[in-house]
């Protein structure tokens, strides 16, 4: 949680309900060609129609200049400061994949490698074998067993899988095996912390397993783990601000993000189409929302301009059915921008909107990158966002005398 | 440097190279003939036309209504926190003026100053003698000799003079000697700490025999010193962010507070065309340069608008020699704001461009507070800014997975 002393003093539980639209890699930046972001070029009358009666601002999603992950920008808009809280990339890549974690398991990012006869790194993505080549030895792999842990190896795609190890007394405090160079050995798994002992023998055996049954192989004789980490206990969400959450997102990673945070996840849900439904399903049962949009950022790490326009598209053919809930507090924010031009996540500020009963007259004009640079919520870390969703919402007391 | 946990993790050194143009009190304020500001005011076509290819923002050195010293200014900029990373006066005035000073040494400000026959301050400036009759004085008193340390006296200007203490265990834990009000007396310096014991006695014995040899002074009789202080350790710049830079400036001062950081300085200039030129002497030998303008500080503290439009105006029309290097990321900053009206430094945001091959559809219309208030950067602390200039160079990979 941010920052804050004595929250729970100041928050109240309310029948007011907010709902958190989060369009992932929302933000964009100018093209060269016609100085238009995305959102410029886009024609989306309803976010533009919402703007209007919304306060804009823009969010820092961590600081100035820090492109982030996908961890650090939910857990901000959260309220969870993103320089406090880290999920680690084992326990994310996991999520990633559906994979029950309990508390105490520890999960790694694996990548398969190629080495050569001295054993010395070629290419650490394996020439970026295809799924079909990867997940037959993934699941070869998965036969491996060693004493002390129960281990899972899952394939995640093209040349990425997820160790899981299971068992008692377990430590994610493991040194890494990528040398981050091709001409260097994979290294082994040191032990960072005494009760990490175990851990480490149990994933140095794995390790040699896998050296021995991929020795057959061309380009995937190998493996490479990072990312070592176990389910992190952050403060619950719904506690510190004494909401009943309910996290709807069709994306597995997404999912697990918000049961870190203590979310109810709705389960069975493919579609954004199945998401807005399900927010109409289950509106009476809780009384905040997070609504999870993944296409923008897909066609933002794709680098296509125009891909990326069309989700944005998209996006808001659906606004009016969310709109017909007619919410108390409805934000429309970004966990980070994925500017096409980039081709990546970017460290630009994001795109917000909030429409609540207060901000009717707000008219910030429309519903992109400069018009909200403009609006009254100013640029602000994102981490404060949930106190302006309270505070709209009706459901935050005044701080002080 | 800021607080970003593990900042070397994400850095990369890449050839990429960034240029940063710090113009010297850059930030202005409007006149109240004209509804202007400086830069508003200058036919600027370079600048603007820049701004149109750039992101542009606004710099807030330390925090809102704190006008900085050239020391805190310049720290932010380079990314270090002004309200953790400190820089003596003392230390400040004899780079300022060029003292090779050395691990250890202790330096102070000197003010000549007049006292009564009961040796009480009449004048803490000595009726701001000029430089002619106090070089000689500081002269005078650079024959002074005390055990356990070696002295020097070097006259500044006016007034001014620097004393820099050399030896064994000095300290610069020392009580100032500037009671701050006339009618009382110079007050002896003290110990702060057992360890600046021996420092103080030398000091006081270094005053016992100014007052001897002023004694026959009309005006500057006496002496006042200030701001005891030592060369700080701090992080190195190039280390931190896994660069190779170096600093072009042809004031003292400037040079110095690059040493400080552990910038390599190019040692030889003496004017801004110098300075060009050496930028692009030196250019295939860095990937980051600091480059130092100095003429807008100076005309805005003579409170001289005309002056400090016409400084702009000259550095306009360096901007094109500066451009046919086409760095990768070119940033012109400034270290604070010295805006005419006041005669002084300023705590107003100071306007900031930002250009590199992701922001050449930004088109910020102009170069100047109003303009870069509205631009896409947003309004930042001054100690983000070289998280900017890395991710715009590719330098900084995303935070968190």
């Amino acid at each position: 949680m941010i920052d804050f002393p004595d929250l729970a003093d100041i928050v109240d539980s309310t029948p007011s309900k907010i709902v958190m639209l989060v369009a992932d890699g929302l933000g964009g930046a100018p093209h060269p060609d016609t100085g238009k972001s995305e959102l410029e070029t886009a024609h989306i009358p309803n976010l533009n129609r919402l703007a209007k009666e919304s306060a804009g601002g823009r969010t820092v999603p961590v600081l100035p200049g820090i492109a982030p992950g996908s961890g650090p920008g939910h857990l901000a808009l959260f309220g969870y400061d993103p320089l406090k809280y880290f999920i680690g990339r084992g326990v994310l890549e996991a999520l990633g994949i559906d994979v029950d974690l309990r508390k105490g398991s520890v999960a790694a990012r694996g990548n398969f490698c190629t080495i050569d006869g001295s054993g010395l790194l070629t290419d650490r993505r394996a020439g970026r074998i295809p799924s079909d080549e990867a997940r037959p030895l993934a699941e070869l792999l998965n036969t491996i067993t060693v004493p002390g842990a129960e281990l899972e190896v899952l394939h995640v795609e093209g040349y990425r899988f997820v160790l899981v190890l299971r068992g008692q007394g377990l430590s994610e405090k493991l040194s890494e095996t990528d040398p981050q160079r091709t001409g260097a050995a994979p290294m082994p798994v040191t032990a960072l912390a005494p009760e990490a002992r175990r851990t480490a023998d149990a994933v140095n055996q794995f390790i040699a397993q896998v050296r021995e049954l991929l020795s057959t192989q061309k380009r995937a004789n190998m493996v490479l783990l990072r990312g070592f980490s176990q389910l992190p206990s952050f403060p619950a969400f719904g506690k510190a601000y004494k909401l009943n959450p309910a996290a709807i997102a069709a994306y597995p990673m997404y999912r697990g993000l918000a049961k870190i945070v203590g979310m109810r996840v709705i389960p069975g849900l493919h579609s954004f189409d199945e998401e807005v439904e399900a927010l109409h399903r289950h509106y009476q049962e809780h009384d905040f929302f997070y609504l999870h949009y993944k296409y923008a950022d897909a066609a933002g790490e794709d680098g296509d301009f125009a891909a990326k326009v069309k989700t944005l598209e998209e996006l808001d053919a659906f606004i009016p059915r969310i709109l017909e809930l007619n919410p108390d507090v409805l934000i429309v924010a970004g966990d980070h921008a994925t500017p096409s031009i980039m081709a990546a996540h970017g460290w630009q500020p994001v795109p917000v909107l909030l429409r609540s009963r207060l901000t009717k007259g707000e008219g910030t004009p429309a519903f992109n990158e400069r018009a909200c640079a403009a609006g009254s919520l100013g640029t602000f870390e994102a981490k404060y966002l949930m106190l302006l969703a309270l505070s709209h919402a009706g459901k935050l007391q005044k701080y002080g005398p």
